[in-house]
């Protein structure tokens, strides 16, 4: 069908996107998670991490976080809080979710689709390590913080406690591979262990790498050395 | 720094963000490419292809495309012409390059990023194989077309002169594995050999997997069987 583009309206649009787009809608993607093999590999979604200081800035003197959702790793989860996000390109990130408890350096995680719409040029780290890393805008309802440092990729990394450590024959720091299977199938060469009697295992990868391997599609995981 | 956000202008933001984020800006890296080893791999930005009677009615009849740069593969370039394309969560997707020369069928081809922003729940697909693939939206300065279908996510796949493909001792429609080194290394295990005597060895992968590997920093690349 054709129409004359001066004489589409807002309307139309519309009634033509119902009409003609039928096919099913997935649940949201942003946040995909599989499990297979016991493993269960999920997508971070771009994400920071607040300090006492800049919550104050942000969100007013005194504020605290309002859990929204627990995270699969105990006690830490998604909140209600949200925050846009600015760099050198100016064009805003809305929608970015404070993850709690606290800590005591800022930090935001993105994936690169997010850094290179910002115009930031982040690097790949482990979550903590933010030595000489970019900064960011941030912008809450109360005020606006300029973060020196803190913006990285986060690296994708594995949670595990010291018993699946052993089962796997690694400690915290190692390097392992996380290969996924599907229509998309690619192999992760580089997942970093993080030990902890509370964790649970857990691969953590960002959106722009869920992407990649077509996550949402899995068919199956091997974690190996 | 904080400020009331009420208070907050746009120019006070400019200024914050002109004087504040002051880090280097690399070029633009929505379609990076890298040669290393001899190996030329690109990453695809979102693109169409049309065919003559979408061309028409998106930029008026008789339309020719007007070649903006030279691609890789001898005779296939970029156009100055770009549309806007619509799904059913109704945010549109400015700017999709259009890619020439026409073809028989139009075919849009979409990192999932992309994909998930419009709504559209895209098949991993090899370029031309559109049958049952979903739709969208086109809007062109001149009129707009509905796609019934033609929505991909482009395989990953890598073309060769029929001599490089006797050097690896693969055939067209094999399947390669391709290793991206850097920092954030990944194999994609599963690269779609296309072998035409036009053809200049050189690997497309779409945004995502660009952004997963950091194709960006790629310090090697390894396409092996």
């Amino acid at each position: 069908m054709a129409a004359d583009a001066a004489t589409i309206s807002r309307a139309l649009v519309e009634q033509i996107v119902r009409e003609a787009v039928t096919r099913r809608l997935g649940e949201d993607r942003a946040t995909p998670s599989s499990r297979t093999n016991d493993l269960v590999v999920h997508a971070s979604a771009r994400h920071m991490h607040l300090c006492r200081t800049d919550l104050d800035v942000l969100f007013g003197p005194g504020h605290e976080l309002t859990p929204d959702k627990d995270l699969y790793q105990e006690g830490n989860y998604a909140a209600a809080e949200t925050v846009t996000l600015l760099g050198p390109r100016r064009r805003p990130l809305p929608n970015v979710r404070v993850l709690g408890p606290l800590r005591k350096e800022s930090q935001v995680e993105l994936a690169f689709t997010d850094a290179i719409h910002l115009g930031i040029d982040a690097p790949v780290r482990l979550s903590g390590n933010i030595e000489g890393t970019p900064g960011a805008i941030v912008i809450g309802p109360k005020g606006i913080v300029e973060m020196r440092r803190g913006v990285i990729r986060a690296a994708i990394h594995v949670h595990m406690s010291p018993a699946e450590a052993a089962g796997y024959g690694v400690k915290q720091g190692d390097l392992m591979k996380l290969r996924v299977l599907g229509p998309s199938p690619a192999v992760f060469e580089q997942v970093i262990v993080r030990v902890d009697p509370a964790s649970r295992l857990n691969v953590h990868m960002d959106t722009d790498e869920a992407n990649a391997c077509a996550l949402h599609m899995a068919t199956g995981f091997e974690l190996f050395k």
